[in-house]
């Protein structure tokens, strides 16, 4: 098993797009600044979506470009067409990804797109990141979401995601993650689904996990994945996050916790748990009364955690 | 994989020990019932400690008698000496647990009892189990408590649980089980400790793991856990519990959050999950006040739950 991973911190985008509040720009950057300084190397900072449906991440291209100019850190956006594509590129983000949704009644709730909409989309997109400049070329993931379940159809198909995953590779995203928008998955369909889709995808392309905490197995999820060679796991600062247009969908798996078991577990994150924790406070302050969670901090450091093997 | 595991409820023991407040002996046996009639069929009722240390357990004699009247219930208690074992013998308990606590302060400071005190107690109690008639004689687990780590020792050597291990089964234990105490146990360890200790002990030794989810790793743990084979799991409805005598040591693993993953592995319970949850009604009555843990209760059964495969 890996003894190195990278943790993907979604709680900029993410998180504050499921908050009521709006998280003022000038914490956002803070809260960037501290989760850096803490040792994250990945955030995903806003999507380039319209400013009237999500307020909360209408200064996205502000944020991004001040999120660029922190040495090392890769700068993602989430982007549901052409239009948001080419601001994300104007705006100089690192990755961007566009969340399909398998369930295609999410999919048009969420993006009003219907699958050959949003495969279409993704052609564009691709194309239009083709014509960059190699040097400063974006990548590009598909987010499967809905993968494990979906809150308005229920079960989900799995040879509807491998079918929608191979589409996704041909309309040429360079990387496919799976996304468990809505907390239904659990450990022994995390590990199937990773294996059956680097089955038809090829393992080079399936390296990252999306998950949520909504019935408490988020961590557990998370844990099957690494046993698989996951090795990029997207989670949330205070575990904050859900799915706009999903019922019940609470909270992503909380960074914190996750972070803790990868250094508990001797698997190098590159995060420094008590500088983390102590991010915490902006979310204090950005979002004063937003429900924060995570055990972890709740407990404090273990004693054992300065000598971990 | 097993395709099925025994979910054994300490919240009666393990979590009012814990409270604050004392829970009525009339609101303790509802919930009892409630559980029983949910589907558990192993429920841990109490200690027998004395009553001025743990006044929520003075009922403990009587609440294993109205236990005993729930048919195929297997009623299990604490007991920390000879005392306690002939208290739990005249009640009637299917089985006892003597808790030896692999860091010595905490066994000191937990049962004021030195390992060698602690050896020869277990080698008392098991004597006089051997006395009784062989149709009523109770089982006798020997649990190793702080295994993964102690709040106040900080780590905990991996030899020193293996070499107390051999030392409870000749003293006369007929089961071993592995307690995470504090919560400091990661998945990783956890298998390569049931691993240890099958290896010193024998695999039908060792059949249970007592976990607890104070840095959110609890439900991953068990995961880890059932994946090596273990088939009996401690949890608490509610995630009551923690230790009296470790600082910051929060919650068993939550007993709807478990039964949960293990329902949506396919993985059978016995438990009908949403009879549990209704009896977190006993708990908001016996116990104003007290911080009930649980993803699942609150985001609500899933859609899937009725189909799951």
């Amino acid at each position: 098993m890996k003894d190195k991973v990278l943790i993907s911190e979604v709680g900029p985008r993410d998180g504050l797009q499921n908050c009521k509040g709006v998280m003022p720009s000038a914490v956002k950057m803070r809260w960037i600044q501290g989760l850096y300084d803490a040792g994250l190397r990945e955030i995903e900072v806003g999507s380039f979506v319209p400013p009237k449906l999500f307020p909360q991440l209408a200064d996205t291209a502000e944020i991004v470009a001040f999120a660029k100019m922190l040495p090392g850190l890769r700068v993602l956006a989430l982007v549901p067409n052409l239009r948001g594509a080419k601001a994300a590129i104007e705006a100089g983000v690192t990755s961007m990804g566009f969340p399909l949704s398998v369930s295609e009644t999410h999919s048009i709730k969420n993006l009003r797109q219907t699958h050959d909409q949003a495969i279409e989309n993704v052609r564009q997109i691709a194309a239009l990141i083709a014509e960059q400049p190699e040097d400063s070329r974006p990548e590009f993931e598909g987010a499967l979401s809905t993968a494990f379940g979906c809150s308005i159809e229920g079960h989900i198909d799995e040879r509807q995601v491998l079918s929608l995953a191979e589409r996704l590779v041909t309309a040429g995203v360079d990387e496919l993650g799976l996304s468990d928008t809505v907390g239904y998955a659990n450990p022994k369909q995390v590990k199937r689904l990773i294996n059956k889709l680097r089955g038809v995808a090829g393992a080079d392309k399936v390296k990252s996990v999306h998950l949520h905490n909504t019935y408490g197995l988020g961590i557990a999820n998370a844990f099957a994945a690494y046993e698989e060679g996951i090795e990029v796991f997207d989670s949330s600062q205070g575990g904050l996050g859900g799915c706009p247009v999903s019922p019940g969908a609470s909270g992503n798996i909380v960074t914190e916790d996750l972070v803790y078991m990868f250094e508990s577990m001797g698997v190098d994150t590159g995060v420094e748990l008590g500088a983390l924790m102590d991010c915490r406070k902006y979310l204090e302050e950005g979002l004063p009364g937003e429900l924060i969670y995570g055990m972890t901090p709740n407990a404090g450091l273990p004693k054992i955690y300065a000598s971990l093997d």
